[in-house]
């Protein structure tokens, strides 16, 4: 490793998490999460369904596969998909007696509704939701600071230990995460709001654009790639969340629904006089009124709401400054500007190059430590780079 | 403006637009035509209400006031706020007897309205719209860049002449944007699916969040502040657009309505099931497979809709194959790896890197045209590189 995690700040201090530490499902989270327990030196150990997945997750550096002889883990994380979680918990909590066991799925109550009707040993476990994500999944995208900063909701079952919990908690806090105890009934309703209505919401506006004349699809603009970015989301991932959810999230759609009408009947007035003579109607018109305070308050109302979002949890990427320097469009560029960053003696955080068909140069970003911006943006100027201000 | 416009490219080669200019309403998009126009050396006469407003857009760079003697203007862009768009064109209209005339209001077909009911000379008139924005408003929001790359609708009226039509498209191309002739009532469903639907839905879904408890907006995260972005925006300036659009808005929703029915019948369904037994239902169950289907096909329609939004600079959706390659966490490395893809003579469309402190490697996704890809991993696996399936 030549940078430690520390870096981030998030994770300073010493490792809690006793080992080995069990990560059965080498997706995305499993992965992340074995990334980053074995950059802090914990014996974590992999598992999933897939061999080819879990020697993929090892190649990265995620841990290692089982071995003859190992000794019982002391924690074991389930990151498999929400369907098969509780028949993976109840069958870890089985396979070691005395083992934590851990989940991570974005539905809660299902969960352990199942775990209950399976008569698992609850003592030992403590239902989890790492608020973390990305566009991609699997092994590959997997980052070892993907929890930094992020909210990590802990469901502890009646039963639950208070040592259980601890073990979890810990789990999160090393991870760089930030633990919230939560009931699995309030975690539902919160996903419901936060994150199962954006997703249904996202998808019906995406789903209009099916059948828009490729004149309208041209005219598309930043706000409708923003409100429909997640509605790329994988179906089948969703059915599942969304049916373990059903009810929170049929009890927040009504809600909009009842909204949507009222929009509905504003416009449909508005719409009526606009028939009426072919000019649309003045602003001041008294029927009308009544329809344009409505339509005001809804989107007043959401800007209110829209204000409630906490902002970015610190996480390390966001810390980054950012050098945008112009590349030529050709042949080594690139690879000359990469090789002059590292001759710089600047360690290069993230990349990202946009090239435009359109114009004659790329804008290559670079992502480096703030510190170091400086020294990084002088020496490229000195090699004749065109960095941006 | 110290830099020259057409070092981005798009709007290099000699200016068309023949001056002056007069530019009525010193708001974002009325500054930044000024500016743009300016620095390419055309003559722009600034008008604004506010003599303030005005005096700040030319002291930014957008133009001049009016002077005593003043030729006629030869095109007239008048870039006020929707309500008042038809009035203040009618009213140039009429000012300058030989000048064209156009406007960039988000709808088009109630301006015309308006000006057929005012009988203005419609001969002269183009009604157009250039899909750019800023979340800020205001003068000192303007950029000369504003437009560049971005659609820009025009809608010529029954009566407008090839020559009026011309002049505001050579308009739209000096600024850089991408002109397109549409009918205004054609413009005005198109923006209400990719511009107003949007604006409602997020508003809707950020609106719930008011009521939403401390431990629910604490969950929030990034799909949830994307979905809702365009919540804060303007209600005055919003009510103005959806009473303008009303009808084509309605039309748009009651479809959305409609699916979001089905969506809420196939969660009360699932939930109802839920709660027969306290357990959640199997995904096998019979009469669940009808409402999970429904729930299936609502996330993959709006997958399949996402899919059809162009790229950022009205490309088609990218196509290129991206080849994931681990690169050493070591000084040079990225550099070698890309001159190596120089050397096979292979052209990289887009790069990215992310490095993750955490671990010993990183991932290179390198973008190539679909042709390239298998000779690409051909030639890094022969160099030694760990090429990802």
């Amino acid at each position: 490793m030549s940078t430690p995690l520390t870096a981030g700040g998030a994770t300073a201090g010493p490792v809690r998490t006793r080992g080995p530490v069990r990560v059965v499902g080498t997706g995305l989270l499993g992965t992340s999460a074995g990334l980053a327990l074995s950059a802090r030196g914990v014996d974590v150990v992999l598992s999933d369904p897939s061999p080819s997945a879990a020697a993929l997750a090892r190649d990265l550096g995620a841990g290692r596969l089982p071995r003859e002889g190992d000794p019982e883990p002391q924690l074991v994380v389930v990151a498999a998909p929400p369907d098969v979680t509780a028949a993976v918990v109840a069958a870890e909590l089985a396979a070691w007696p005395r083992a934590v066991v851990t989940d991570v799925a974005s539905v809660k109550r299902t969960v352990l509704a199942q775990l209950v009707a399976a008569r698992a040993d609850l003592t030992r476990f403590v239902g989890g939701h790492p608020m973390a994500g990305r566009e991609r999944s699997g092994a590959v995208a997997g980052r070892s600071d993907l929890f930094e900063g992020r909210p990590w909701v802990l469901c502890p079952a009646p039963a639950t230990t208070p040592a259980a919990l601890a073990a979890v908690r810990d789990l999160a806090d090393d991870l760089g995460a930030a633990p919230l105890v939560m009931d699995a009934a309030e975690h539902d309703e919160a996903v419901a709001l936060v994150s199962h209505l954006p997703q249904v919401a996202a998808s019906l506006v995406a789903g209009r654009l099916r059948s828009a004349s490729e004149g309208a699809v041209a005219l598309a603009g930043q706000g409708l790639r923003d409100v429909t970015r997640i509605a790329a989301s994988d179906p089948a991932l969703w059915v599942q969340v969304l049916g373990a959810n059903a009810a929170p999230v049929a009890a927040a759609l009504r809600a909009v629904r009842t909204e949507l009408d009222g929009v509905l009947a504003a416009l449909e007035q508005l719409a009526g006089e606009d028939l009426g003579d072919g000019a649309p109607s003045s602003a001041h018109a008294p029927r009308s009124t009544g329809a344009r305070a409505a339509l005001a308050r809804v989107i007043a109302d959401g800007g209110e709401g829209r204000a409630r979002i906490p902002g970015k949890h610190g996480s390390a990427p966001t810390a980054y400054a950012v050098v945008p320097v112009l590349v030529p469009d050709a042949p080594g560029e690139l690879g000359r500007l990469l090789a002059e960053v590292g001759e710089a003696g600047v360690n290069l955080e993230e990349l990202r190059l946009e090239h435009d068909p359109g114009r004659p140069v790329g804008v290559a970003e670079l992502a480096v430590l703030p510190a170091v911006r400086a020294r990084l943006e002088e020496a490229l100027r000195a090699r004749g780079w065109s960095v941006q201000a």
